[in-house]
């Protein structure tokens, strides 16, 4: 299959493209494209296209959009993940596996015992993630990376969202919302004239919810029961941040595809 | 909670444990244990156990087993993961998150296409790994290493196992599985007086096969499916292995806990 690369500008045929020095650096040098070779574009939208290299000099090369690429359209998966960010190499792994999972969105959640604080300079890393893990997996949508909230904005901005679920831990979480659960709930009333949220988060019909590693406090954890979220069991063990993310979003994602 | 440590012997009580180099050292010089301290010990087996630290030097370190924790058993998954080792810290991240899941146990399987060669060093790293994240996530049963398989060896070992999958990359496997599948599918015939095959795949009674980055050969994919395993679809994207593997291993073991 022809290589992928991501274009800032969206695309549509005719369309002449200047790729960024890292993508025009990989093609012009590693892969030694030529005048009239050909490989696909991608721009955040559904749709992928087939573009030529049109010129080039030692630094940057031109593409033209040839064509779009008649495929099936891809279908968004309309599903939110919210969760603490990990330390390290695992909020590499997590982005990626959420990319490559088709989630729509992730929302880095800052609550009371989140260790890692969400820079700039982090979210512009995990958007470049997102576009490595796109070319890789054939995605052509981009997983988007939502600014920060903590769990009572997070909760106001997902009120919409029919299907809501919180990843449990088994031994705090679980037991938390189940006690939580067996009394009726008793949702806070929103105010309804508020701001009508973030476009992203209005396209999405699911949302999962997963705590930092040092679980939710107990009265964030009724906070959320109160708002109407269901645990979502991920077995009996304690989960790392990026394992209950990318176990429960492909629970989420993929139930319908299980076989019975 | 108190920390975890594994132990190499099988544990009872009173029985006297003296802990590998490694841990010794976490005990005494990291958590500087003194004598007394209670500590959670593991053997790989279902259950855990309390221990007290009741003699140590600069060096080593023994505890005592006071007790068997009285805890629900923890329950095994039953399910194989066969897949193709994937290249650097990916095996590292695909083996943390398998234990995590609670999956039964894992077979690295050597493909036309396998890139990375399953070595003897490699196998140990891994068991290191799997202890690690059993320390971690709380899990008490280790998961087991098996020895590489081709993918004939594979059928052959896991003929008796009753839910079999392959997880499907979108483009090539699933169209030649969805080919393959409109035939009527005809067995091999197998000998049934042959070795019962391995104790820890006897236990198991789902499996998961996730094939190389290249995929697999078209000869491979016939093979797969005239032994009668079924496409568990993934989504929409090519998927890496340890992504398929960590996606399919928690629809497997965790389908029955999504609320519908």
């Amino acid at each position: 299959m022809p290589d992928r690369f991501f274009s800032e500008v969206p695309l549509r045929p005719q369309q002449l493209v200047t790729l960024d020095p890292q993508q025009s650096h990989h093609l012009l040098h590693v892969l030694r494209a030529e005048l009239g070779d050909e490989v696909h574009l991608f721009d955040g939208g559904p749709d992928e296209y087939l573009a030529r290299v049109v010129s080039k000099d030692r630094r940057s090369i031109r593409l033209e959009v040839v064509s779009r690429i008649e495929r099936p359209a891809e279908k968004s998966t309309e599903l939110l993940v919210a969760a603490a960010v990990p330390k390290g190499d695992r909020f590499r792994t997590l982005i990626e596996k959420l990319t490559e999972l088709g989630v729509t969105a992730f929302l880095p959640v800052q609550s009371t015992r989140t260790v890692n604080p969400f820079s700039t300079s982090l979210r512009q890393k995990a958007e470049q993630w997102v576009i490595e893990a796109c070319k890789q997996s054939r995605r052509n949508s981009l997983l988007e990376i939502l600014p920060p909230m903590t769990p009572d904005e997070l909760l106001f901005a997902t009120r919409h969202i029919s299907e809501r679920y919180v990843a449990c831990a088994p031994v705090d979480l679980q037991v938390l919302l189940g006690s939580e659960n067996s009394e009726p709930s008793n949702p806070p009333k929103l105010d309804a004239g508020d701001a009508a949220g973030d476009t992203i988060l209005a396209t999405c019909r699911r949302a999962l919810l997963v705590g930092p590693e040092g679980g939710f406090t107990t009265d964030e954890v009724r906070l959320v029961c109160n708002a109407g979220w269901r645990s979502l069991s991920l077995g009996q063990h304690v989960l790392r941040i990026e394992t209950a993310a990318m176990a429960g979003a492909a629970l989420l994602v993929q139930a319908e595809h299980l076989p019975r």
